[in-house]
């Protein structure tokens, strides 16, 4: 349609993003022939529009002859989150140096959250959400606290699809759900009992800027240590809270 | 040219690159006016490529109507990186907890550095590697730090070009900047002095698999401190061979 693509109805756009789209974490490397199977742009096109890239340094080609994405996405995808991740980073530090946990930021994006920023050390610990994983809201504890903040028409027809279960633990139960999320709201934090991953547990507070959840702090620990969970609570919230603080001050109108 | 465009000699694809690239740290949100202005692509081609870049969620529009790079962006950019910043990140942390100082990672993009990962506490500092900064090689310390450990044709042909000058300080003769790169790689570490920012110095050690540079480490100090450069070595080196032992591991035969 647009563009002059020979292959109606879609766009050279949408053919270079879902060309960029069959690239993920666990295909970080891909061939031509690769390329065109996942994304479903025929070879000879795709043969075009990846050399384009590579020329504008959109994608690299390694050694193996493999196609990756080139640092030039990472640069440009960079500015996606602002200046969010620089100011919160200090206190995601803080709550690692108070608690010994790993931390992380979360951001909404559509009906995912999406995980932007991370402070680990070596102690060894589940790996649920590592930088850049995308996981549904409501099984995780930094998904149920951006959720819960989220407006009333937004949880309504969040509730109204039909919700992944990723373990038998998982509250998908639509009316068990929207309880579980107004008791979030009121208190501020979202806890989970292995409802992403069995093994797993969670906390996680929202950071509220102009009443609305610009980002989540969470924690997450093997199921065995549930018991600790309360005492994460008043950390995260603290962070938060100053995060919120440092974030309205530098962006006062942006969202 | 390809593309079925109606501006020969330009394919669409890299008009949509030169559309995502109008975007950098400064320039957050554009409206279409500067996105077409700050490309170089025509208004009537940038409303219909920001409509196909908006619906494939690679740009969003704020609630102010400015256009913003959108997350699907941000995690597709974030696979350029692969699993360095995973891998790295505890051994941040830890020459974090050493020295107190605000660490960052690097790699070598084209004749530039980019700062893809930082810890960094609450404690005020020279801020000169926010995350996704861009820098020059010669001037800084991971740039030396890398530039060091390169080929010799490729050294070669970075001292052949002509060299920014950000200070008085910066070594820009190529005979002057080449034995300084000699000393670097056998010391195994670089430092600088007000090269890159007046009042600042660092301290730098490379990441070497396989040997080649993967990255640096690096620590920026307020030149009044340079006396203390020296005690961040030992602490950058052990950090970035461990860093190096790791990514080995994990990639043996990715590059």
């Amino acid at each position: 349609m647009a563009g002059g693509s020979r292959e109606p109805g879609r766009s050279v756009t949408s053919r270079v993003l879902a060309i960029l789209r069959s690239f993920d974490g666990d295909h970080l490397g891909l061939t031509l022939t690769e390329i065109s199977r996942r994304s479903g742009v025929a070879l000879t096109t795709a043969h075009r529009l990846v050399g384009e890239l590579e020329a504008s340094q959109a994608l690299t080609r390694a050694q193996d002859g493999r196609y990756r994405i080139g640092l030039r996405l990472w640069e440009i995808g960079h500015l996606a989150a602002g200046r969010l991740p620089e100011i919160a980073h200090p206190w995601l530090q803080e709550v690692y140096a108070t608690t010994g946990e790993n931390v992380h930021l979360a951001v909404r994006d559509g009906l995912d959250v999406l995980y932007v920023d991370k402070v680990h050390g070596r102690r060894a610990v589940p790996i649920v959400s590592r930088t850049g994983t995308r996981l549904p809201m409501h099984p995780t504890g930094v998904g149920k606290a951006l959720l819960a903040h989220e407006a009333d028409w937004f949880i309504t027809s969040y509730l109204e699809r039909r919700l992944e279960r990723p373990t038998p633990h998982t509250i998908t139960e639509p009316g068990r759900l929207a309880r579980e999320l107004a008791s979030v709201r009121s208190q501020g934090y979202a806890f989970t009992y292995e409802e992403m991953t069995l093994g797993s547990c969670s906390a996680a507070a929202p950071i509220i800027v102009d009443g609305r959840p610009i980002a989540a702090l969470g924690i997450v620990l093997a199921s065995r240590r549930a018991r600790e969970l309360p005492h994460m609570v008043d950390p995260l919230r603290a962070s938060a809270a100053q995060i919120a603080r440092a974030y309205g001050k530098d962006s006062p109108s942006v969202t």
